[in-house]
């Protein structure tokens, strides 16, 4: 950490102030630029509120050189952290050498629905099967999601797949209910839930932690290591589209998130083309790019009726266009020299 | 709503289509425009997702004319809501003709501290009191909040003053702990946590409800519509900053949002400067503008030290500069013809 | 400036490091954070290129302690700048104690309408007139504005009322047109057109330069520090709202701007909430609450007619309703101990 | 275009204010949604402006249901536009089934640095050689580029290599300048300096225009189509990154736009990896991104001493790994059934 303070602060003050700062236990050197003076601190800083000390009436600038994330941190965990699954003789990873294909309808609409659609995505290569049982939904007067009822169904569909399956929680008394799910997903606007995001951390089974809107990378990083930090390093970060100013698509799909993703932390990252551009037209692009950029995998909407489904339908994938796509995916897959 | 499909349709198919859209029990009216149908629907279109018909292979644009939300709509509801407080003798109110200040320290640190505080912002003229029990944190190695004792510290000080409290929950289970508090506040970083959004419904206590970090106007309303559905009206909105590009302010203050909310709804609407900004030397400056725009009361952030603050002490005033800024503030209120 | 660098460097490599930027005529001062080296740059940082620093493989982070810009800066400056006009027995100033009102149509439409609103806007106390002869229009098929023939008219709406004018320079060479023009508005798109910041730091008119659609606060001041160094001074900062996520108004009014500015620099800051909110209803909200939050003054389009204008009529107001808010307007200046 | 009005105004209004539409040539289609009447316009309805009549009292929302761009439009010709070079010998093209790579430096700084990448560049099988002699620069203290002397040994490693050549044009004063130059490149900053885009309308030179740090999909077309209006119709279109709330790179690559815009324009779309992210590293997955998502080609920073460049050294290749991207592009290519 480096403290910039405001020019014309006498010695003494100084003094005074080093010796503040010196009671959280790190060690300050001091030295001028120009007219004033910078102290680079040495030692844990992670303790130090960086608020706390902007607000002192000496400092002018607080610049942390060091990440503030530790344990999801690559530097200190130089290795991929991989996650395996094995259902019903299948067996699929995340992270490591495998790209990873995640699809599904949005929500869970009926047994026929949900089993229709997991054997098809099972035929055409898909790794897990995603439905969504408790849906967030802007407006109270939308479809809510099957809740309980629609989670049944998935592991029903898991059963007859083998396919291990996905679906988001969206409070932490749900959580029993979940026993036969095998990736728990957290919503993008739960990301900064942090009290869910403790209770997760306290369970061991597998997340995937999706970006909030408006997230900066370093939060994202940040909820993952309240995650972490609570015990559960099984984490799948995925980039779902940020908000922007534009509207031709629903959200921005922020393509280099994922090489900075890579770089900064060892957890896999994967891309949900279909919420980022809510244009089921587009999926086949953006599920290229993101294989091309790095991704560890994508998920995607895939319906077997887009027409009448309850919820976005606009931007899921008919089974064939799901197939099709997998295709052209093995292709970059291989040149990537990835396992599908 | 107004539906307009893709040029080339057959007058048959534009038949079956029409025939689909009835079954929603709505009448459609048709029309040409240039060489594209455009369909009015009449009647109760909440029912009808326009994602659904947004992925029908006719339908080039979905357009709805009239806001989604309805309880918390002034179309529906002219008047103005006003919330009542009485405590300790005291009484106090927002919305109608009042300027409301809540005062407070971000977060509760001791009973010195806490009430200390709220005998200055008592004497500076504040109607409420608030401070922070929990604490929503980005990093998870930061203080999190005294809990429990914070909140038992927080009655201490309504009860030595007689202000009214307000202060955050961030899971539903909390809610029991929070009987002697006054408002209730969700902060931005749960304003899409549909669930707990559901629960305050149920309750009857008055809701602070923050704007989420990106939230456009639409889902703020959605969200306080949520609450409203549930059938709990005391809501008071609060503007707190949204983000933006630049960095020299934590987030943007969008001042706008005030006569838009105070023209599509009937619920009051505040504004926390404080977090706006994350800067105390502009607390000042953007209270006045608030007022001045038509707000029904700023939340401001009052530290009794804040150089020692446990949380965002760079943002926070002193008691003094607090009880000028009141004297300031009640120019401004007279001018507008408002009661502080 | 701190250039840290990054961990595992040899003390050879870092005095070899050292000496290359010691090259650039600074002094370096050298500390150890933690396990990395940190370099504090004394001296003139100004011709040192970031972005040649950052590519150095040695290098983690370069930080800037000082702003990069200095003719502009209050630090090297303190005194307000003042602008003062005199034309046709009228006197006017834009900075120091005055609140400045620049009203008029967005674009100028025939000798009647110009006259008509020249002396309405003037009668309502307005010091200044505005209107467009060369408009900068997203779609080429729109009206362009009258061109040299509006510019005519502008000015002999200046010789009846006595009011100094401002209208916008799209390109240089129309500069000779602008021999009768008062004050050179410079556009929210040409503000990073740095040769025409040149040609116009070239010339002595005062100059109106807008912030740049997704400007930031130090883009905009390096677009001032363009013309004054070419020798012009004669600065006037205009917000203008920058662009946003949600289209409840056209842009969003970065209101905290305002204090940041005056902070940060000696020249006067004015709003535009015509073209910020692009809804005449919102004028008068807004003007209040830039005048609170301590601009200069304001830009208004006002127009005879504002359902016919060729160009932004939505944003409009008519003659009676700014008569009204420069009432309101005269009310919050003497609060604020300012002169209109 | 649909106009909705506001609910309760008298049929005897509505008449009035259909006469007044009908006035622009345009028939009025009339239907009645819930309590609202919704006219539809039927005719060529770019004469009309939306902001008249939105100011309109009796007027709701607008709502344009075509584009209002129209030779820039795929709708109105199917065909893919491409751009045809020849120059001593060398035949590349931009457009149709070929991936063209532009590379070379950010600035021209010495005939033996560009010529030294010209042969780097070619040698590794970019097509196009790019180079900026006219710099824009966010600081009047910073290297502006080597002006003509830039350009004329710029045209010399064109002769020496036989690539055609791509650089900045600031403003039009420059052009006759431009004789040599193969592809006039309009920058981000001046992507809305309308007169500039009129006046190279008027010329024949193709043109590759980079979309503004803010500016919409529409708001790019809309520029294309100022070039296009006034004649010139070879324009290629260039993502280079938005501007957005996190800094880990410099701007966001919105790789969306690019089936977005292939879907509306027949226009060719290349990308920029180096300025959007502003990093070296991460020009690989973005340049792999990019082809994958269905651009056209990309532009490339390559240096040969990327420590030492005078701007933008961090976003720069060495020769080295350039020529290592090129061989992965071909293979992406391959797939693409593209050609290199």
């Amino acid at each position: 950490m480096v403290i910039a303070l405001k020019p014309g602060i006498s010695p003494e003050d100084i003094d005074k102030f080093i010796i503040y700062i010196e009671k959280f236990g790190v060690k300050v050197d001091r030295s001028q630029v120009a007219n004033q003076t910078v102290l680079g601190l040495v030692g844990d800083t992670t303790v130090i509120n960086d608020d706390a000390i902007k607000a002192n009436r000496y400092v002018e600038k607080v610049i942390r050189v060091q990440e503030p994330y530790k344990r999801v941190n690559r530097m200190f965990h130089p290795l991929d952290t991989v996650l395996d699954f094995k259902t019903g003789g299948n067996k699929a990873s995340i992270g490591g050498g495998s790209f990873a294909v995640i699809a599904g309808p949005c929500s869970i609409e009926s047994r026929e629905q949900i089993v229709s659609v997991a054997n098809d995505v099972k035929k055409a290569g898909a790794a897990f099967l995603r439905g969504g049982a408790f849906k967030p939904r802007t407006s109270p007067y939308a479809f809510q999601g099957m809740g309980c009822a629609g989670l049944d169904l998935l592991v029903e569909a898991k059963k007859e797949t083998g396919l291990p399956i996905v679906t988001e929680l969206m409070e932490f008394n749900q959580l029993e209910l979940f026993e036969d799910v095998d990736i728990i997903q957290i919503g993008a606007r739960n990301m900064q839930n942090f009290n869910l995001l403790k209770e997760i951390g306290r369970c061991r089974k597998p997340v995937l932690l999706k970006r909030g809107m408006s997230s900066t990378m370093t939060e994202l990083l940040m909820a993952a290591e309240y995650i972490i930090a609570g015990g559960n390093d099984k984490i799948v970060l995925c980039e779902r589209g940020i908000r922007g100013f534009d509207n031709f698509t629903r959200n921005i799909l922020d393509i280099a998130i994922i090489p900075a993703l890579k770089k900064k932390t060892h957890l896999p990252v994967i891309v949900d083309p279909s919420h980022a551009t809510g244009l089921s037209w587009m999926v086949n692009a953006m599920s290229k790019a993101a294989l091309a950029a790095g991704a560890d995998g994508v998920m995607i909407e895939v319906h077997n009726d887009p027409e009448h489904a309850l919820c976005d339908g606009e931007q899921s994938l008919t089974p064939d266009a799901f197939s099709s796509l997998m295709e052209t995916l093995r292709k970059y897959a291989a040149l990537e020299g990835k396992v599908m």
